[in-house]
C-alpha cells in the first residue's frame, strides 16, 4: 500500500469510521488540482485528533466526504510558545507566519508597536497560511494567528508565568547570553522579535522592567525581521523545545 | 555630527583620503533616490578595508566621486562557513542567498543534485543580493556566490579539512546530535540544505562515506529550504561561529 501524500488539516472530529465533509475549496483541491477519486488517500489531522488515513468516500465539484480509517500518528503537543512580531511588508509579514508555524510556535500574534508601518493585517489570510504550512510540515496541529495587538496592552496584561525572549537588534554587539537557568522545565514562553524601526524609548522601559523578560543578541549582524524571527525560534528550540 | 546611514559596497580601495569612483547604478542610488549632494555621508566597505565614512565630493547623473575620511570599524572576518543548497523557486532561492548573506555565510554554493528541478541560476543576480543583504545587515564583508556546482563533483573532490553539516529532512524524527566534539576549533565548515526533492540513493551513499560529513536534524517538522537553511545556519553560529 502506498502511502497518502497529500496532507490536509480539516476542522472536524477525527476517529475510526468517522465521516468528514469537505468544503467547496477542499473538494476543488483534492478533486480538481490533485485528481483524486473515490478511495483515494488523504492523511488528515485537525489539532486535536492526531493524524488519520482517511479514503474519498464521495468525490464532488462542489464538496465531498471522507471516511476515517487509521490514527497514523498521535497528536504531537506544540511547546507553549508564542511569536511576537510586528507586521512588516506584505511578503515578508507571509514569510514570518509560515516560518513560525513550520519552527513549531502555538500562537503567532501579530503586534503593533509604536513605530509599526503597517498598521492592518488579514488574520484570516495570515491564518490560511499557518494552516498550509502545518499541512506542508507534518506537524499534528495548527499555530493559531491572533488578531494585531497592541505591544503596550499586551504587555500591560502580561500573564506572570509567561517568560519573553526579547530580540533586540540594538544588543547585535553584545555577547549572546546564557540560557536563562532559573526559569522552570516547561515554562510558557514567548519570543518578541523587535520591529525594524527599531523600539520606542517607552517600549524599551516597559520591557526592561518586565521581570519575565530576556534580552537576547542574535549574533552580531543586524538581521532583517523575519530572519531574527527564524533564528530566534532555531535559538528557542535548541534551547527549551522540542529540538532538544 | 549625525551618523550616515547608507552604507555602500564598493570594488575599491578605502583609505584615508582615498578617492572612490562610483558606477552609475550606485550615483543613481545616491543622488536620484537617496537624494544626496556634496558633502553627503555614506559609509562604505569593500570587504578588505574594513568600513569607511566617506563623503560626496563630485555627484552627477552617470558617476561621481566619494571621499574617503576616516575607518569607522575594522574588518570584522566572516566564519569560513560555505552553504552548499539546491535551488528552488526563484523568490525562495533568492530568499535563501539573503538569508545565508545576513547570516554570516562567507560562500554561497547553489549546487544541483540528482533530483533539483531548477537547472539554471543567473549567479549575478544572487551575488547582487548578497551584496544587498551585507549593505543592509551591517557586515563589512559580502559572500561570494558561486555558479552552479554538480554535487556529486563538490563531494567527490571535497577538501580533507572541511567538516560538512549535513540536514537531511529524513532525519526529522531523530533526535538532535551534539555539537561534534573531535573538530578542531577553527575548522572550516560547510552546511548542506537536503533538496526539496530529497537525496537520490547514491548521493546518500557518498555523503555517508565522507568522513567529514556530520548528519544534523533540524527538529521534529520538516522544514522548508529556505527555513532550514537559516535554522541550520543558527544551529552553526551558536555551536561553531561568531553567535557564541
Amino acid at each position: 500500500m502506498s502511502v497518502a501524500k497529500i496532507r490536509l488539516y480539516v476542522d472536524h472530529p477525527l476517529g475510526a469510521g468517522q465521516s468528514v465533509p469537505l468544503s467547496r475549496d477542499q473538494a476543488h483541491y483534492l478533486f480538481g488540482v490533485m485528481r483524486l477519486a473515490a478511495g483515494g488517500q488523504v492523511l488528515v489531522f485537525n489539532g486535536r485528533d492526531g493524524e488519520w488515513l482517511a479514503e474519498v468516500a464521495e468525490a464532488g465539484k462542489k464538496g465531498g466526504t471522507l471516511a476515517c480509517r487509521a490514527q497514523t500518528r498521535p497528536l504531537q503537543p506544540l511547546p507553549d510558545l508564542w511569536l511576537l512580531f510586528a507586521p512588516i511588508k506584505k511578503a515578508r509579514t507571509d514569510f514570518i507566519v509560515e516560518k513560525a508555524a513550520e519552527m513549531g510556535a502555538a500562537r503567532i500574534v501579530p503586534v503593533q508597536t509604536e513605530f509599526t508601518n503597517s498598521e492592518r493585517i488579514r488574520q484570516d489570510r495570515l491564518q490560511a497560511h499557518a494552516v498550509e504550512a502545518a499541512e506542508q510540515c507534518g506537524a499534528t496541529n495548527v499555530a493559531e494567528v491572533a488578531e494585531l495587538t497592541r505591544l503596550d496592552r499586551l504587555l500591560a496584561d502580561w500573564p506572570a508565568e509567561r517568560q519573553l525572549m526579547f530580540c533586540d537588534e540594538s544588543l547585535a554587539a553584545a555577547p549572546a547570553p546564557a540560557a536563562a537557568p532559573h526559569v522552570p522545565e516547561g515554562a510558557p514562553w514567548a519570543i518578541l522579535i523587535g520591529p525594524e524601526g527599531g523600539f520606542s524609548e517607552a517600549e524599551r522601559k516597559r520591557l526592561a522592567a518586565l521581570p519575565q523578560a530576556h534580552p537576547t543578541a542574535l549574533g552580531p549582524r543586524i538581521l532583517r525581521a523575519d530572519t531574527a524571527a527564524v533564528a530566534a525560534l532555531t535559538l528557542w528550540q535548541m534551547r527549551h523545545g522540542d529540538w532538544r
